[in-house]
C-alpha cells in the first residue's frame, strides 16, 4: 500500500520542463558564463554584450562577425580551421542563450569533435567535404538531429531522442555538405505562434529590445542570429514562421514554394496537414549566404531519394534585366501597418528608384479573409492535435492559444469536416487565380513590357511586437496559402521592421535578385 | 388557380434527361444515321460497322484510320484540308455514337465552320496556327466548351451552357494550338465510377463487345477512340479514369503527376478536393500522338497565366539508355489478376527481353489498403457533394453508388473530419516514402547501375468488365494517391487488357520511352 503524499507534488509537465531546462543550461561550460549581474535584467538592447563581456577573443569576434560565405572561403584557404570557427560560434551562441533564451538543444561537444575530424580530413586530402565545408549551422528545434530531442515546445516530447535513421533530410544534407551542426533553437509550443515561448524553456526575447518578441515560430533562430551566435540558420514557415522572426530581428530569409526544399523527417505538430504546405527556409545575414544555402540544397537533388514531395527542378541562374519594376503594396486592406513599417516601404521605394528601377503601387482590392478559411484549413484539427499531446503531461494551454484551447475543450464545438475543407480549398483556388490574373495584368502598367518583377510589402503591420502581443499574420500567411515564394530584406535597423518581397520566379525576366532566381521555383512567383 | 394534373407527372430529372438526350440525337444529320436493324442489337463486336455501313467514303476511312501526327502533316502539306478531316471524324463519331452511346455533346457544325475558317487562314498565310493545326480533338464531358453543357452526368447541370470566359484552360490551349473541337464524350455520374453510365444518356458500351464496359470515367472517350471516331481524346484521371478506359479499349494513354497539365476550369464533381489530385491526360492510338499532345500543352507554358497549379518545368528530351531494366509486378497482393492479364504481362516481358532489355520482378510487400484511406480522403465528402446535386432534380442514386448513397442518406453516419483526413494523409506520405525507397533499392538488382527505369503492372485485375461489374481500381488509384505518372500500352487485342507502366521521369536515365520522358515530370516516376 502506497502512502498518500503529505505535500502537493509538482505536475508532471513542470518536473519534465525543470529537468530539461537544467540539462540544457548545464551544457554551457563555466568559462562561457556571464557573471551574475554582468548584464542588468532591465538592459533592453543586449547586442553590445558579446563585444564587451570578455568571453570572446578579438579573433573570435572577427570570425563571428563574418559572413557564412567568407568563413567557408577562409577555412578552405586555411586561414581559419573549422574547429576555431565552430568554437567561436559555440561561445557566442552560449552568450546569446544567456541573454535572450534562444536555444533548445545544445551539442557543442559533438560539434567541436566533428570540426576537428573535418579539419584532419581536409589536412589529409585537401578536398572540401562539400559546399558548406566547416560552416556551423543552427537548426530550428523541429529538425531532427541524432541524439537530441525535437520536442517543439511540448513537455510530452522531451526525452524522445532522435535515432540516426530518423534524422530530417535537411539535417542529412547539411552533414553531407560539410556543415557543422552545433545547436537547435527555441520555438513556440507546437510551432503555432508568431512569437516564441513554451512550457519547457519559457520566452525568447528580442536582442535589440528584450521587452519585445524575436518573432516566431523560428524565433530562437532569429534571436541567435541577431546576436551573431550563428552564421546561418534554418527555419520552417507555414504562415510566416521564417519571415516574421527574420523581420523582427533584421535578417534576410527565404520561404520557398512547396517542393523546393525537403520537409521529410521534420517533427511536425500538424502531421498530415496539407491544405497549407509547410516550407523549410534559410535565415541569415546576407543575400549571398541565403543563395549559397539554397543552391547547396537544390544541388543535392533531394527529389532523387530523400523526399517524394521534392520537385525535379535544377538550380538555375537567371539573367536579371537592367531595369526592374516592383509592385508596392502598402497595406492589405484589413490591418493598416504602423508608420515605421510604411517608412521602411517608402525607403525601399526611394532606394530602388535611385538605382534606376521603377516602383508602382499594387492593390489587393478583395482581401482574402484568411481567418474565415483557417477554421476549415487547419484550426479545428490543430486544436485536437495539440490537445492530444498537451494532456499527456497535464501541460496547460499556452497563453495566446485560447481559441484552440476552447475548441478542444468544448465537446460540442463543431469539428471541421472534409466537406468544410473542400469549400475552403475551392475558395482559395479561386482567389489564387484572381491574384495570378491581377499580377499578370500589371504588364500594362510597368513600362518594362513585363509584369512586375516582384512585390514589395510589409511582413507584419508592425515592427517587433511586445510580449504576448502578436496577433496578425495575414501579411505573411497569405503567401503560404497561395504557395508563392517570398523573402525578407531588412531595411532599417531603427524601426526593426522589414519588407517582404514576393516574387515570380519562373520567368527568367522576373528575377530581381540573382540569388532568388534559382532559389525557389514552384507555383510560384 | 392552377389545375391539379390528372396524371402522374414524370419526375423533373426524367424530363430533363429525355429532352437533353433527344437534343443530342437530333444533332446527327439524317444522312449519317444507320438504318434501323442495320446492326442487330445482339451484335457484340461492332468495330466492323464503320467499314461496312456505307456512310464513310474510302477517303474518309483512310483519314479516320490515320494517326493524329500524320493528319496534321497531311493538312500542312495540303494533301487534306482541315475541313475534310473534320467532316470524316464527325461522320465516324456519329456512327460510333449510334453503336455504343459514347457522346455527350455534339457540335459538328461549329467544328466544320472552324475547320473551314482555318483552311482559309492557312490558304492565305501559309502559316500553321499551332502544333495541332487542323486536328479534330474530342474532350471528356468535364472540359468546358463555350455554348455547351458540362453536365458530367447530372441532370441538374443540364442547360447550364458554358460562357466563353469559363472555358477550361485545356480547351483554350487546344484552340490556340489549332485543334478543331467537335464533340464531348460521355461519363459516369459525377465522374465517380470505373464504367460509364448516367441518368441523362445511359450506358456507354465497349465496341469490341457491347456486353462489356468501355471503362470510366473517361469511357465515352475510349469507346469513341476505339471506333476511330476521333484521332485523339482528352480525359481526366483521379483514380484510373484515363487508364482504365484506355486499357479496356486497347489505347495508349498518359496520367501525369500533379502540376504538369492545367486542370483549371474543368467541371469537377469534388470541388476543392486535393488529397488525391485530379489530372488531365491524353488518350490515343500511338505513343507518337500522346507525345505530340503532351509537348504541345507543356510548350504552351500554362504556368504563366493559365493555372496557378502548373509547374515551371519545360519540355525535355531525355536520352534513353540502350539497355533498360523494367520492374514487373504481377499482382498487388490484394486482388490477383485473371489469366488474360497475366498473359499480357508475360508477353510484354518476352518482347522487352527480345529487344535486349531486362525485366525483374517487383513486389509490393505491404499493400496499401486504399479502401481504408478513401473514407477520410474523399468518400464521405463526396457523398455529401453528390447528394446536394442529385436532390435538385430528384435524380436517384446511380446503380453501384450505394456506399455513397447510404452515407449521404444516413444522418447519423459520421462525417470524416479534417483530423481524419490528416491521419490518412500522414499514412499516405509514410507509404510514399516506403515505395520510393523500395524503388531506389532496385539499383542493387538491375545490373544497369540504375534503378528500374519503369514498372510494368496490370491496369486492372481483368480485361474489360461486364456491365455494372466494375469494382476494383487499386491498381490504378495507387498511383494517383502517390502522384506518380503512369501510362497504358495495349498489349494484346484478344484479351483487351493492357499493361500500365509507372515511370520515374526526372532522371534522364530513367525514361524508357522518349515520349514519356518529357511528358510528365512531377514527383514523378
Amino acid at each position: 500500500m502506497t502512502k498518500t503524499p503529505q505535500y502537493q507534488e509538482a505536475p508532471l509537465w513542470e518536473s519534465i520542463a525543470r529537468d530539461k531546462k537544467a540539462s540544457r543550461d548545464a551544457k554551457i561550460p563555466l568559462g562561457w558564463k556571464l557573471k551574475p549581474d554582468q548584464v542588468p535584467d532591465d538592459q533592453l538592447n543586449v547586442t553590445n554584450v558579446p563585444y564587451e563581456c570578455g568571453i570572446l577573443t578579438p579573433k573570435e569576434l572577427e570570425i563571428t562577425n563574418s559572413s557564412a560565405r567568407s568563413l567557408i572561403d577562409r577555412i578552405l584557404s586555411r586561414e581559419y580551421t573549422a574547429y576555431e570557427v565552430t568554437l567561436a560560434f559555440c561561445k557566442r551562441a552560449a552568450i546569446a542563450q544567456q541573454l535572450v533564451n534562444c536555444l533548445s538543444e545544445i551539442f557543442f561537444e559533438n560539434a567541436l569533435e566533428a570540426a576537428k575530424s573535418l579539419d584532419a580530413e581536409y589536412e589529409e586530402s585537401g578536398i572540401a567535404r562539400g559546399p558548406l565545408h566547416g560552416l556551423p549551422i543552427s537548426l530550428k528545434d523541429c529538425f531532427q538531429v541524432e541524439g537530441t530531442d525535437a520536442a517543439i515546445g511540448y513537455t510530452a516530447l522531451v526525452n524522445h531522442l532522435t535515432s540516426k535513421e530518423d534524422e530530417s533530410e535537411i539535417t542529412k544534407i547539411m552533414r553531407q555538405s560539410g556543415a557543422i551542426l552545433f545547436c537547435k533553437t527555441n520555438v513556440p509550443t507546437a510551432l503555432m505562434s508568431g512569437e516564441t515561448f513554451n512550457a519547457i524553456y519559457g520566452y525568447t526575447s528580442n536582442p535589440y529590445n528584450r521587452n519585445l518578441s524575436s518573432g516566431g515560430s523560428s524565433g530562437g533562430e532569429s534571436a541567435l542570429l541577431a546576436l551573431r551566435g550563428s552564421p546561418l540558420g534554418i527555419g520552417t514557415d507555414v504562415g510566416g514562421s521564417v519571415r516574421i522572426p527574420a523581420s523582427f530581428c533584421g535578417l534576410y530569409s527565404l520561404k520557398p514554394s512547396f517542393g523546393r526544399f525537403p520537409t521529410s523527417g521534420i517533427r511536425d505538430s500538424l502531421n498530415g496537414q496539407e491544405a497549407v504546405r509547410n516550407a523549410v527556409g534559410p535565415m541569415g545575414h546576407s543575400l549571398e549566404d541565403i543563395e549559397m544555402w539554397c543552391k547547396t540544397v537544390v544541388n543535392s537533388q533531394p527529389h532523387l531519394h530523400a523526399d517524394p514531395d521534392c520537385l525535379p527542378i535544377p538550380w538555375r541562374q537567371p539573367e536579371i534585366p537592367k531595369r526592374l519594376c516592383f509592385g508596392l503594396l502598402f497595406d492589405d486592406g484589413i490591418v493598416k501597418p504602423l508608420p515605421p513599417v510604411t517608412r521602411a516601404l517608402l525607403r525601399a521605394k526611394t532606394a530602388l528608384e535611385a538605382a534606376g528601377h521603377a516602383v508602382i503601387e499594387f492593390h489587393i482590392d478583395e482581401p482574402l479573409f484568411l481567418d474565415s478559411l483557417k477554421f476549415a484549413l487547419y484550426r479545428s484539427a490543430a486544436a485536437n492535435s495539440l490537445h492530444g499531446v498537451l494532456e499527456k503531461t497535464g501541460e496547460p494551454w499556452p497563453q495566446g492559444y485560447e481559441i484552440l484551447g476552447n475548441m478542444a475543450n468544448d465537446e460540442t464545438y463543431p469539428k471541421a469536416t472534409v466537406s468544410d475543407l473542400w469549400k475552403a480549398q475551392a475558395k482559395r483556388t479561386e482567389y489564387s487565380k484572381q491574384i495570378l490574373q491581377k499580377w499578370a495584368a500589371t504588364k500594362n502598367s510597368t513600362e518594362t513590357e513585363r509584369e512586375i518583377d516582384a512585390l514589395i510589402m510589409p511582413c507584419s503591420p508592425w515592427p517587433a511586437s511586445s510580449r504576448h502581443g502578436f496577433i496578425y499574420d495575414n501579411y505573411t500567411s497569405l503567401w503560404n496559402v497561395l504557395d508563392y515564394c517570398a523573402t525578407t530584406v531588412p531595411v532599417t535597423h531603427k524601426a526593426m521592421s522589414g519588407k517582404i518581397i514576393h516574387q515570380k520566379t519562373w520567368l527568367p525576366a522576373q528575377f530581381p535578385f540573382r540569388w532568388l532566381g534559382s532559389g525557389c521555383t514552384r507555383n510560384i512567383y
